[in-house]
C-alpha cells in the first residue's frame, strides 16, 4: 500500500512495519499497517495503512506529566480515503460505522473526511477513531511523541500495547450494547 | 517536483509553497521551496523541494528558551538525491560543492548521501547545509516547532526572514575567503 502511494521505504523499514492488532486477533477489521520513522523524545512521524474498511477503535492520548498535556497528532491522507471521528456534532449519515457489535465504544460521531493531501490535527487528549474507505488508505501522522503505552481505548479490552502472554488467540468481540 | 515524487497537495497548499531564497536574489543555486503543512507550539511537518543542485546554506537551529533547546528535525529523502553536511570528519571527496565564492561559511564537511527512503536525524543546535543531487531532491522534514526567525546562518549577511525593507535585488555574493 505504501508503494501504491508513491512512498519509499528501505527494506530494513519494511521489515519493522507493525501490524497493529491490539491484541484482538481480528486485523483484518480492526487495526492498521505501521511505519515508525522517527520516535525522539520530542517528536514522531510515521505512516499508518489500513485495509479497505479497516478500523481503527477510537481512543485518546492524555496528559502524561506536567509539561506534556498529551500527543498532539495530524493525519495527513496521502491515498485512498479515510473517515476520521471526532467530538463533535453527531453527523446524520455517517460514511463508516463501527464494527459491528462494538458500537458501544466508539461514542464520538461527528466525521471528518480525509482526501489525499486532506489533514487534520487533534489536540491532546481527544478522542478519536477513524477507518478507511473501500479501497483502503495510507495516512502520514506528524505528532508530538507517541507514547503508545499511555493511550486509553473507549473498549476497557484494548490495550495498545499487549504482553505476549495476555495475547488472545481467539478473535475479540465487542460486547454488544444492553438493550 | 511534489508531484513526481508523488506527493499530493491541495490548491491552497500549491499556493502557499513559498520559494525561501534569503533574501539573497539568487534562488536558483541558493534557497528552497517548503510547504508547510504543520507547525503548532509542539511540532512541525514540511516538504522540501530544491532545484538541481541547489544549496541551503550552512546553519543551525540554537536553544530558545529554558524548555526549547532548539529545533530537533529529521530530513527524509522522498524523491531525489540529497547530499546533507553535518560536523564530523571531513568527507574526503565530497559530492556536493558550496556555492562558489562562499566556501568561507559552508565549514561542516560530513557528508551524509540520502536517496528515497533514507533519513537523518539532526539534534538541536547542530550546524548544517545540503544540496540537492543532479535531478533535485524532495525531502519530508519532521521536526519540533519551527522558529525560522530564530536559525542562526553561518554567513552573518543571511536571515531566513528578511524584511521587505531590507530585500536584496541584486544577487548575493559570498564574500571570498581572504588568501
Amino acid at each position: 500500500m505504501l508503494r501504491k502511494a508513491g512512498i519509499v521505504i528501505t527494506g530494513t523499514e519494511a521489515s519493522a512495519i507493525e501490524a497493529a492488532d491490539l491484541g484482538l486477533g481480528n486485523f483484518e477489521q480492526v487495526g492498521l499497517g505501521v511505519l515508525v520513522y522517527v520516535n525522539t523524545e520530542r517528536c514522531c512521524a510515521k505512516e499508518l495503512a489500513l485495509w479497505p474498511r479497516q478500523s481503527f477503535p477510537e481512543h485518546r492520548h492524555p496528559p502524561v506529566s506536567a509539561t506534556n498535556p498529551g500527543k498532539e497528532e495530524t493525519f495527513r491522507c496521502r491515498w485512498g480515503l479515510v473517515y476520521l471521528y471526532v467530538p463533535g456534532p453527531e453527523t446524520p449519515r455517517p460514511r463508516a460505522r463501527p464494527p459491528e457489535g462494538c458500537e458501544g465504544t466508539y461514542t464520538v460521531r461527528h466525521e471528518v473526511v480525509l482526501r489525499p493531501g486532506d489533514q487534520y490535527t487533534l489536540p491532546p487528549d481527544t478522542l478519536h477513531w477513524f477507518q478507511a474507505g473501500p479501497k483502503g488508505a495510507v495516512v502520514s501522522e506528524f505528532s508530538t511523541t507517541s507514547l503508545d503505552e499511555k493511550d486509553i481505548f473507549t473498549d476497557p479490552e484494548i490495550r495498545r500495547i499487549t504482553k505476549v502472554v495476555g495475547r488472545r488467540n481467539r478473535p475479540h468481540r465487542c460486547r454488544r450494547p444492553r438493550p
